[in-house]
């Protein structure tokens, strides 16, 4: 078996997605394929490069993840595939892998990027305008029936990284930042839980005002109260108990947010 | 071969749902997966449960159908999982099962329901606010594969159950309400259509206006009239031809509408 | 290994088209289903062949394609079924085949299309509203697992047909039209890239503006700029770099461009 995902910013009303489907099974019939969204902003890189962080824990070995967020289609940007922890990743050379590569390079796993080059491994005609058809959706299906990545280009080791925002030490605890918003609101922190070594006794300040402690699941606080919990990925996030947090406290991507521990 | 059905709150903006498909083709390789939609409205318990139990009688046996509207995730609302006419359902315990509970009690077919407590059959880890991924993904997976439902908890005889309106008979016909609103905008009611005997000398009055009569299909109307018509699960339905009978009607879902019949 | 693709009008709110994907799978369980969009504008019969028409050559021979963008639905319309190039083709007679069944009368292949009658390739009980699920969905799901067309109904030949424009050749080069328009507000001309037999010293005339040349793709001019660019399909496109070339123009889907040559 193998599984291949997709992810792209082309939205569901029309018949791309579908057509990329095609060309993977006609390529590996027994393919499994999984959507992830294809409702990534236009052009929002860092977004798609985020959820396909967040997703790919959680398939198996030898999976391909198909990345189409690609506003440099038809110029000099690189087509790549890389192998990392044991999955693919294919699309346009703009910042896609950089937290799955950060990931690697923390736990000391290799990281093998190519710059694809054999057409033998593409559509036979590529147009300008739709890689995510012509090249990616074949790579990606032959990678995951077992195709070798080194044949399809040239090694590289300097894909193009995003800025991505850290949490920093700070002497009463971290700036942190909101990484992730998610449909219903909650907002993800680039703070791991597992930095407070299990502490409890903390307190996050953002937009005014000031959240304490960590509940183990919105159903512990009141409706419409502000809470801190552990999200489904062990990082610390902020939310509203059946509401909005983003909504709230009119918060964006990339805000601050003070973490403080007690002295 | 296994199928397994997907139904949640989430959207479709993120990758949550593709990260329990992981998952379930991790644990069922052959799993052909469903999605219902994941646009029921935000804990909407009931819309949820309507849409699985309309949708279930076209799947065949021995698929298991997870269901992710769970606003009471991380408390002590119980995980369950039910074998019900041949198919199993699987979700949180807040009356997700009520229609599907009510079929069987009708038709004296056997309800088992189990306490999913046994870990075996989750993830290793279990979060506190996803357990549509870490416990009814795989539950779901491993039932649709053929685990045993007695195996993975204690049997209950409590679920929780839903308030759903009912048809009531009146003199001169029933007391019938809205149950379901489509993508269309038509309007299905809680009542068979099976309970007018053949019957089409009736009348429909709701929100000031009156539809007389069962016309066979949209199409046997001008545009813009309002019909009623026998809808695709085989109850009664009022609806606009060519146009939305919920914006026509301002209507809701829960509405009561007078079914007359003639003396 | 048979593939079947499913085109609506139905949104993705609801559990309709999760509902065709469970009687497909009784009836094919090797399938591999591949959603094209559920969300067709309601009853553009136009906009949905057109989609069908762009995606269908990417498909290995056998696949078949069901298309429910039905609002004769439950009136005398025939249910059809087709075989054009080697695929099938599945819905309502009411003009979705009109541009493969062009492309297949230019290029001299056969077009076989049966008036679906044999209800043995049916689900038991047809309602007056759900062709999709009763009809089409196993009328595809059989095709797709090889049975016969010949046996499903009598054969055809006056299958209904859109109008669809033409671009039409003028003394000092096209009177074309807007034919598609996608996510990203791109927008696709009636006519071929091949018919300016790779002359590049064109202009486009459309809302008052006009567009020199074409690029090879987007990335080639400045953001905000107005391009001409040859489409995935090979069709000439107008876009806008980064923007909305649709939005910007104020522009329509049978919106006039004069496509001119140089002396």
């Amino acid at each position: 078996m193998s599984i291949v995902t997709i992810l792209t910013d082309f939205g569901n009303n029309h018949e791309f997605v579908g057509v990329m489907k095609g060309v993977i099974y006609g390529i590996a019939p027994d393919a499994r394929i999984v959507d992830f969204t294809h409702n990534i902003p236009r052009h929002d890189v860092r977004e798609g490069a985020i959820a396909v962080w967040r997703a790919y824990p959680y398939f198996p070995q030898g999976t391909a993840h198909i990345f189409v967020v690609d506003p440099g289609v038809g110029t000099r940007r690189r087509p790549i595939a890389a192998r990392i922890s044991g999955q693919y990743f294919v699309g346009p050379d703009n910042g896609l892998l950089t937290p799955v590569i950060e990931d690697a390079e923390r736990d000391g796993k290799p990281v093998e990027i190519v710059h694809l080059q054999n057409q033998k491994y593409w559509l036979e005609k590529v147009s300008r305008t739709f890689h995510g058809r012509d090249i990616f959706s074949p790579v990606g299906a032959h990678l995951a029936s077992g195709a070798s990545l080194a044949d399809m280009g040239a090694f590289i080791n300097d894909p193009v990284r995003l800025e991505l925002s850290k949490a920093v030490k700070t002497k009463s605890g971290w700036e942190a930042h909101i990484s992730v918003i998610d449909t219903f609101g909650n907002m993800t922190l680039d703070l791991p839980a597992a930095a407070l070594n299990g502490r409890t006794d903390v307190r996050f300040r953002l937009k005014g005002v000031e959240v304490s402690g960590i509940v183990e699941s919105y159903g512990h606080k009141a409706v419409g109260d502000l809470v801190a919990v552990v999200d489904s990925e062990d990082y610390l996030e902020i939310a509203v108990v059946n509401g909005s947090a983003k909504e709230k406290l009119n918060a964006s991507v990339g805000d601050m947010v003070e973490v403080l521990l007690s002295e």
